[in-house]
């Protein structure tokens, strides 16, 4: 791939640069108040060509009105005058605190130093993954490759993690050959396989973007280059989830045997987002009885004949409900969970073919603690 | 009133009787896995009439199938054979760990000394009210009397408590005089209006119960009644959010210029269930961008131009966001927010005439340690 990149963290701040020449589709925050770089980006990509994308950390450029818009379009000139394209040939996205002015100088001054460094190596990729990042707590980067065709996602997550996205921005390159409608139909599909099935605390942000940029070049079938991007946003999707603030462990779960595969997703991210659960799993406290609550008011068709199984990476599963019934198993499952930093719950509903799963993660002190302090 | 009842706690477990004559309405979990006791307890009072209600906590014999059935109607005989009553005449409920069978044999045990020791005063109630608590750190009662006649509610709430309802019980009598149908009307009212916009942790439970007894008597206005009661369940509901688990400061959103009543309880309650907004409050940050963020994803009518105050009870007001605008004033805020145990945030849409409210807590590390070792 052509894809240069590079990126900068001071302290809080950071600045990310790529140059990136191509078609491009967005999928975007559904919050009511989207933040000043979503509304300038989704003007800008409106036909579907891209040059370049800026993003900072530290500040959101959220609820910042009119100066805010200002401030996100001259974020995107800054880029434009120096590499010779159109304003609106760049991407820009923001992540951080909410509703204080973006302070543009801060960039300025930063900009031609990002820029002289932009390459294309994994060291470039990551420095850009990296000054992203606010509370993530390690960079987020998947790629892959399939003769001669490349996926390259780079994403930064923590936390405002929920299901129709969240504090999360991911940029995904690749050198395949789409048009722009066709890349944001795969995206949108990718993206409600992924990020929007992973959920941290529920809360969605003002700012998530998601970006698709095909350089071009590689010709792949459909299907194939499907495959690859749904891999690149699923890996980045868990990530962000084993990544979410506080956790320690990662959480899959997986409901099969739903009424149809809509109830699935709803029931797994039910599950992933109930509270009582999550402090359970912090725990290590294999208390089905609050999964057999969550399942209950999700909403979906449930009957109590129903499976449980929890699975622990290698250390094993346990099987804690079966047709309904406990089986009593909760000392083995226990210490199982005391032994691994991954979660896999299997429910088996039992009323369909249905089948899901959500992404998420345990909910510790360190989740009040981070969230506690944030502005201070 | 002629209603009598008493209570006994032993270590996690709790048994409650009150002996109670006269017409009934309630309402019940909407969780599709209803616990044994809702089950049992909608059909006993199907006619409208009722003897006594006989309580455990400590187990809340949900999802334990046929046999919680079981265990649920003998709660119900034990009570009935000695009243000398018919076992449809008594309600019964349960509150604590799902999946375990009822220990019926325990409560056999202890139901003649809880029997013999009913009364009518403020001593019985509040042994009553200590007996149904689980996680709960003190017992809720309130009474109200208006010319002659009565309101006496009596609840548990600490965790799993939620729009729709969570693991909270309340039972309240009165002396005024109703059919069912008129009580059962009037209940829904305010149980919307109270425990219904009441958020701890946003789960729903499987054992959600709140009778309205009637044991007559009195005659009054049907609005002036309406009023009493709507007292009595908000003040239950404040007392139920006030103990969240963990909680350090109750939280009250008021939200008025929203464009209907229904969108204003739904924002008011999108921001009471934030877990940033909870942290946040927790550690004394007026982080006014999360509620900007839980407004804008809250699904309802937004615009740019509203106002955000923050009150601290006698501690003083303090504006946020006027017309849309940071006010700027976050370090006063946060003095006052220091040095108070209750916050209201008042939030003006200014789109349109809808008032509503929410009661909430803050979320602190508390809620974690009390819920990752719960069931241990």
């Amino acid at each position: 791939m052509f894809m240069k990149c590079y990126g900068i963290k001071e302290g809080k701040y950071g600045l990310g640069i790529a140059v990136c020449s191509g078609k491009v589709a967005g999928v975007f925050t559904r919050n009511r108040f989207k933040a000043a770089p979503v509304i300038v980006t989704q003007e800008h990509i409106r036909d579907g060509e891209i040059e370049g994308i800026i993003v900072n950390s530290g500040n959101a450029n959220a609820f910042t009105g009119e100066e805010g818009i200002r401030n996100a379009k001259r974020m995107a000139e800054l880029l434009a005058e120096r590499l010779g394209v159109e304003a609106k040939r760049i991407a820009v996205a923001s992540t951080g605190v909410i509703g204080i002015q973006l302070d543009v100088g801060w960039i300025e001054e930063r900009i031609d130093g990002v820029l002289s460094r932009v390459g294309s190596s994994q060291e470039h990729v990551m420095s850009f993954a990296r000054s992203i990042m606010t509370t993530d707590s390690f960079p987020k980067v998947c790629r892959v490759e399939f003769d001669g065709v490349e996926v390259l996602g780079i994403a930064k997550g923590a936390g405002m993690i929920a299901p129709n996205m969240a504090t999360m921005l991911a940029f995904i390159f690749t050198n395949a050959e789409f048009e722009p409608e066709e890349l944001g139909e795969m995206l949108r599909r990718a993206v409600n396989r992924s990020f929007n099935v992973t959920v941290v605390d529920g809360d969605t942000s003002t700012n998530d973007t998601v970006l698709l940029v095909s350089e071009g070049g590689r010709r792949i079938e459909r299907s194939k280059f499907e495959r690859m991007l749904g891999k690149v946003c699923v890996e980045l999707a868990k990530m962000i989830a084993r990544d979410g603030e506080g956790a320690t462990k990662f959480v899959e779960v997986f409901v099969k045997g739903a009424r149809n595969e809509e109830e699935a997703f709803k029931a797994a991210k039910t599950v992933a987002s109930s509270l009582l659960v999550k402090t359970a799993i912090f725990g290590n406290d294999p208390n089905w009885g609050r999964i057999i609550a969550a399942l209950g008011y999700s909403g979906v068709e449930v009957e109590e004949g129903l499976d449980i199984t929890f699975v622990c990476g290698d250390a094993g599963r346990v099987k804690l409900v079966e047709n309904g019934r406990r089986t009593g198993r909760e000392d083995v499952a226990r210490r199982m969970m005391e032994g691994s930093d991954e979660l896999r719950i299997e429910i088996d509903l039992k009323v369909g073919d249905g089948e899901g799963y959500a992404f998420g993660c345990d909910l510790s002190y360190d989740y009040v603690r981070i969230n506690s302090e944030y502005t201070t």
